[in-house]
């Protein structure tokens, strides 16, 4: 066994906390699986989230460098076009690392059946 | 390509926020990797959590059923456990699935790599 009870051993710290919340997380995996943007509204129906969550979330995806938001006009009809920037995609990158030892380190959980003639942790 | 344009595609609601908050995904981690469940003060420091907030997030846990606190006494000096109930070990691996699919729709982002020639999406 490796250092189990090492401190801070589960403690996630590359979970960043702009990335981890489920809307975001939502966000960036829909951006990070389409290399050329999306348009707002395909963004907001393949995330389920409201006109007003998206913008919200964008806005602070944005502010923090992770995405850009791209306006243009064509026919008269103004177009939104989202898309994760180069900082957001190595950000996004170094978060999965982390939520894949999350996952490597829970592997355990389906095994992990009580017993009482286990050692006590 | 699947129906990568669906709606609520992208939105995981599987990833229930009780369990999704870092601090909690960390305890919940923890105690998924050990059957026996742990040591109040163990489990603190695997987390890197202070006493008051891994009693905060210990006690929203157990009211929602997934972690039991076991409080006994040896030699004069109070012991507190922590485990996983029955109930969280199973919304924690449904929680997990979710979180599988979150890496696997993320796949394509080291490979998605933007391209003048690529259809726009």
């Amino acid at each position: 066994m490796s250092n189990e009870q090492g401190t801070g051993r589960f403690a996630y710290d590359g979970l960043e906390r702009i990335i981890h919340e489920r809307a975001r997380l939502s966000i960036l995996t829909s951006l990070a699986s389409h290399a050329k943007g999306l348009p707002f509204n395909d963004l907001k129906s393949m995330c389920s989230l409201t006109d007003g969550n998206l913008s919200r979330h964008m806005t602070a995806l944005a502010e923090a460098g992770l995405v850009e938001i791209e306006k243009s006009e064509k026919n008269n009809r103004s177009l939104t076009r989202c898309r994760l920037t180069e900082v957001g995609r190595k950000r996004f990158l170094n978060y999965l690392a982390v939520l894949e030892s999350v996952l490597s380190d829970a592997q355990t959980v389906s095994a992990a059946v009580p017993k009482e003639g286990l050692a006590p942790a």
